[in-house]
């Protein structure tokens, strides 16, 4: 059966029962008759049957891409016959758009190299290819999955192609947008508060004045930095180490593979994707992961950053800040009635934490690179698609649901610019720092308003007036002076 | 309907579809009618959808004790009439059994203090028992979430204690027997090759030899050591915060209900729980929690190293150490056929990788509570209880996959001792130290064996034979001179 | 000079400038002449001048304690005349003593083993007692640094066993009496606020009421238990390395030499240390010393919690929460004139969060042993002794500089139980959770009291009053209910 | 003496014994009289006398490149008078100049804004220019230290500022020359050994074939691609919170100020600096601090793998890897004679594993900011400059003490390429994956040759020669195929 072959319409299932055997180089294997898997995806589910956490199924479809692209480069030149390429790219596609997601229920914790996952999408590929060629099942003919779906890679290099295609492709369209939505709200929330002035705070404590539309763009700013530096990161990921083969030197792949495959990944994805130039750093290395991480890392420390000021701003009712209403979306106590908490806010540190933790593995995976592969490269991948969803998530819900909807209460913050006694600092050039101090504390000793202890201590009213007014004292816009 | 009523005998399961309605303080909001959960599970499935982290099934299932424990205290004191509390008690002891477990559904990001969860299981627990007895479910009657279910508690307490009996239980159940069965079986590999003499090293350079069971009983006792400073932890876990409901008080819970509801725990558990002597530490704080996590991280140090030390003398088979011959379970490469790779070890290190990175997110979010509440409770509770997952499956398969198949080299361990210059060290309290290290440099630069470059340097034969001998060089036993 | 020597008194000190030659395996290299250490220090300082990190003075002090028991023994036995050992013991007095301090110049960033610090106290120490001997400093004569002073011993041992006793002697001595007294601060100070009601936070928000006493409370016990923690890693530093010697046969020292000089060590220091029962581990891993890292966190953990909780309810004056007043220690801003911020709560945070850092290096440190050695060493004992030192320091400031002068704004607390609507949860038992609910919503939109609330929707004065009492709410001690 | 005075000739230097008394709006406060600082620098000696952190000088000496800026900004603005900005610029350039560096003793422990480190700069240069001027040292005239040397700033904004600059210029004149030069001297051993083919390692496990200048090329590369992360932070760097004062309104400081004082400080520096576009996210949170940190971590990584991959290459001499002779610089045991140890690259993987450390507190202190003031900047700072000066530092060592002075083991390198069976990758695309596989597999079962096995499973000599060829294997360069 190594002829021309059609490929049939068949659709996606096995109509059997039971198990069949497959083979590998270490012999036969019962599997499951109703799936594609074959034998060193069943030894695998045998032998690291670890906790819960299946291999991220983005990385399985995004292999799917990976194994097309190959698939039509090895057509193109002629090493793999058309029609065998046909049924391998079909099947991929398969892979890709989700249709064969229940064939890859392989754990994280299996072999460094990912090399069980490799092959478990080249058995459900070449399976599946075999199928609609009208071949037998299990028989590796007409289509091989080391020799056919694998062709010109090996595990070393297309799985860590895979991981920066997956990569890309989640931070770029999965965790991008939805960063960038979180910005407009808050940027158009912050637009609609341009004018109300608050007191300011620094070290907790009572400062001068501001504006919402200033602290909020504060908060805006930082995702935007935060972004950039996630971008940055692209460009690692960009660099594919398809080409390298066992060990970066290409073996067994024909010259050019590595630019060809790149190219057409590229053309697929629609990413500009481009061959690593030097492959024994992208088999030993995983830096461009680690990179990566903490790109999502720098997102998390911003959102820490303003879901804390949120749900510190929302204190209260009555006995904290209660400068912010935040959404009331659930009961907030099973004991308390009433009560009203910050749980967007609360997620939303959580997932911060959650994302820092996730790095810290991940540095330390990539560090522990020997020769020629990195073999930590499951529990990297894992733990970064890991982040960039849980961020994507929690900055959807966010937004939605606590950012959109939270109110000012302004006669609060109102109060507190009337009452601080921190406005004193704009008399500071005029009547110098030591007396302006000498009046905060005295104000606070008597209680006193600012006004008072100024007046009192000989400061005149016209410029008292002048200097102290917080509509002056917020400046102009953002840059400071 | 509040008079006495008999539970019947329902299967679990409701024979409805489409959607019902339930009620919270927030006001009405439709549920799958064919689910037990009610309107505040319903709630946070909205807001909350956040990733593919759902709260921990272990954590749900013990929340089916302590509810239990909770309804056995409030009927004995005659505050919850016998028959609610035998309702209760029976959908409890269904949520503990697991079969109830489709009806969890909540994410691990959600509201900080697991109220949410906390709600799910009264919401389910609640509407089970009016289906026990006959009710209408999603009536809150007779059997009410808050006021009958949750009687004495506040999800305050009820989370946290719920977290310990959790991480007790499946620490001392599930990882600590897995972890002693890998000490058994790295000792029982040990004990077979008492008599090996082997090179030691040092640096990763040659030095002084040891035994093969000498090496072993290392690892061992590094198992055994963490073994220890984990169970250290359980003093910390066995202390429970019920009983403090709200912030610590236990306002509206009757006195001497944090005692009681401990014992009834540790009856029901077999395990050593008592009320924590202050409630405002245990809700305030999580720290028992990042102490346990703190053990878990110890025994994934120890099994870095042991992982790390397999897979190196496993090296080769021809260019490495290759002193073990590890189990060949599955192909090693998709390209390098006959390949085999110490895939049980790479598995344990990513395991072991993954518990650090755990264990930072665990520690990070145990050092932000606030006032009366840490609200990391859900980030915290899950990190924990994956890291007792994943290291207790690991130890499971690396033992049965790794250490139990492992076999020596004992041709090649034989040649090294013979090889190494460093065995000179012998003949130091003899001839000195600089002495011995002019003859180790020698033997190094003109490619003798040592006693070529020993005999040469002017050491006499008898003396040689009678420091250089291996067989002598190794001691006694394990605890050195 | 190899007969029975006198020790003069030399007073400590080389009256010598320039350099004089020592000699090692490497050959000869110049020393600066006023300076007790030899060939090893010298080389290291001229490979390893990394940074500002020297090694901590209190290792090397550590080791005089080492050294010391190692002669003793050695004398005890007769393989070292006495008057070597009573040179030996007078040089490594003074060590421990400090006086000789800077002879110990070397890098944190050497060899792994410590093998150059080890050198660096076996050179200083042969030196000083050969000067005290009226010998040649230089000379090696009448006492060998490695044949005299390091009788008996490797770096593999020595270096660990100083690791041990020194963390054990910082942790016992210098780190938990300032934890201890910052327990006490803190009770003291909530002693003597027992009966002041103040409002409780749970989620930031408004919650039911507690004391000033029970909070206070909560932070004491958080300590308490970091303690207890922190104690129970004693057991592992408590063993010790000693009498491994290279690869942890005991090669090279004699029958009992672990054992012996352990007793030794607990004598001199009058703490409980033992030899280790296993020695592959005790040079394979640190593990006891990753667990007293974790012991370290868990201090910081509850301290961030505190010093947290302390700024919080300090922040204002008049726009935060304003519950307490902290000392006024300094001026608090270089612009805003008389700003008082909270800057021992500030050091402290930033104390723990470094503690963090450091026992993450430490644990991934622990992780990275191979074989017979883990080549850790230095970066590990440096990160735990810094981490004691600047929490001790950090207990000892925020105690006397923070906690000991801290006041109550006993207006702002009382007015903030009065207002709070979280009150209605005391009515809930009395009148169900849903219309308390309603009755906490009604009072927060209608701007109403919680009294107004209740007796506009129903309930009676008589329930309301009997129920709704802070006093009452508080509950009678600190175990709740 | 307000009017125009002259600057005088007068070396740095106090020539008084005892104290004097400074005052500060605390009070009056006695310091030591041979020093400069005033009030404020010695509260806080008194009140942070933590561990013993000091202040990095290097940011002391940054502080006088800012403080100078601002000078200049505001002399040319008419705000001060020239001969007052002349007597502060000549103190500012003695503080960059490295001669003040006495003059600055505080503790990384203090407020965390870096107030007190800001103000004993503003208190050193003012009386170091009172002096110059021939004023009353501590008069605070005619040079105030607020209102003169900290004119138009805040702590809030200055001292971030600095934290930028001083990063800045460390990472890109300290740091990176010294990757630079290792990645030089790496190439330069590299491009050596062009043709020496060399058994590949993946898994640890003997793979196929490369060459020692495709392997250290991984390295140079991995190093590069480091550098190019490293230099992205550059962006975030160069953003200046100066111009924003308190919090970030630019209160007290003249418009344009922000602009002009960053061009200064590019001017003084020779570095893009320019204003942050958003003074609130430039002073609520250190993000780009966090950044750079993720930067240096990568540089970390990377040094961890090629130390560790270097060490184990070196590993033996007779029982190891033995590919690599490293440099002997040392003895390197204190009992095994003639013990050689890779000590550099010891060195180095605990520098990594600090800086990994290092890094996860600077990620957890950028999470902790509020409202409008990350108060964990010395934390951050201390932690960042410490990271580049070890990285730097062991860099230099790294290559002149280890990379430098490596040479090969040819023999050794040559037998195992002839030993490995793995060279049966190359008849792969021959003859198939199985059959492959099994001819491995009966070659190491038989310990027979590769050759041998081949043949005698039906391999002919032709094909084998065509196919088994090393020198063909390792391709011809480093992208792969």
């Amino acid at each position: 059966m190594t002829e021309n072959q059609t490929l049939r319409d068949i659709p996606v299932g096995i109509d059997a029962t039971g198990s069949r055997v497959e083979s590998d180089s270490m012999g036969k294997i019962e599997v499951p008759a109703n799936h594609y898997w074959g034998a060193q995806t069943q030894r695998s589910l045998v032998h690291f049957s670890i906790g819960r956490d299946v291999m991220p199924i983005e990385l399985c479809r995004a292999y799917g891409i990976v194994k097309k692209a190959a698939a039509l480069v090895n057509a193109a030149d002629g090493r793999l016959p058309q029609w065998k390429a046909d049924a391998i790219i079909r099947a991929a596609d398969e892979v890709t758009e989700g249709r064969l997601d229940a064939e890859f229920p392989l754990f994280v914790w299996q072999t460094g190299s990912g090399t069980q996952t490799n092959m478990n999408v080249n058995e459900v590929i070449a399976n599946r290819a075999i199928q609609l060629l009208g071949g037998k099942i299990g028989s590796k003919t007409p289509i091989h999955p080391n020799d056919d779906v694998n062709m010109g890679q090996s595990s070393n290099d297309s799985f860590p192609t895979t991981m920066h295609v997956v990569s890309l492709l989640e931070i770029e369209n999965t965790l991008i947008p939805q960063v960038e939505a979180l910005i407009a709200g808050i940027r158009d929330k912050a637009a609609a508060w341009k004018n109300v002035v608050k007191i300011g705070r620094t070290h907790l404590q009572d400062a001068v004045p501001l504006t919402v539309w200033q602290e909020w763009s504060g908060w805006a700013q930082q995702l935007e930095d935060a972004l950039d530096a996630l971008r940055s990161a692209r460009g690692g990921l960009a660099q594919l180490a398809a080409g390298g083969t066992a060990v970066g030197t290409g073996l067994n792949a024909p010259p050019g593979f590595g630019k060809a495959i790149a190219a057409r990944i590229a053309e697929l994805t629609g990413k500009p994707f481009i061959t690593a130039p030097n492959k024994f750093a992208a088999l030993g290395g995983l830096d461009a992961m680690v990179r990566a991480s903490a790109g999502l890392r720098g997102v998390a420390v911003a959102l820490m950053k303003i879901a804390n000021d949120m749900r510190w701003l929302g204190s209260g009712p009555r006995c904290g800040l209660g400068e912010l209403h935040l959404p009331e979306n659930e009961p907030g106590s099973s004991i308390m009635p009433g009560k009203v908490n910050p749980t967007q806010c609360e997620a939303m540190v959580m997932i911060a934490t959650q994302v820092m933790g996730n790095d810290a593995a991940v540095a330390f995976a990539g560090a522990q690179g020997n020769f020629e592969l990195n073999v930590m490269r499951p529990v990297i991948v894992a733990n970064v698609l890991h982040a960039v969803r849980i961020l994507a998530d929690g900055c959807h819900n966010f937004r939605v649901f606590s950012v959109e909807g939270t109110t000012l209460n302004e006669e609060r913050i109102k109060q507190y610019v009337e009452e601080s006694v921190m406005l004193v600092t704009a008399l500071s050039p005029a009547i110098g720092y030591d007396k302006a101090s000498a009046i905060a504390h005295r104000a606070m000793e008597r209680n006193e308003t600012l006004r008072q202890a100024a007046l009192a201590s000989g400061v005149d009213e016209a410029t008292f007036n002048k200097y102290v007014n917080p509509l002056e004292m917020v400046g102009h816009g953002l840059a400071g002076a």
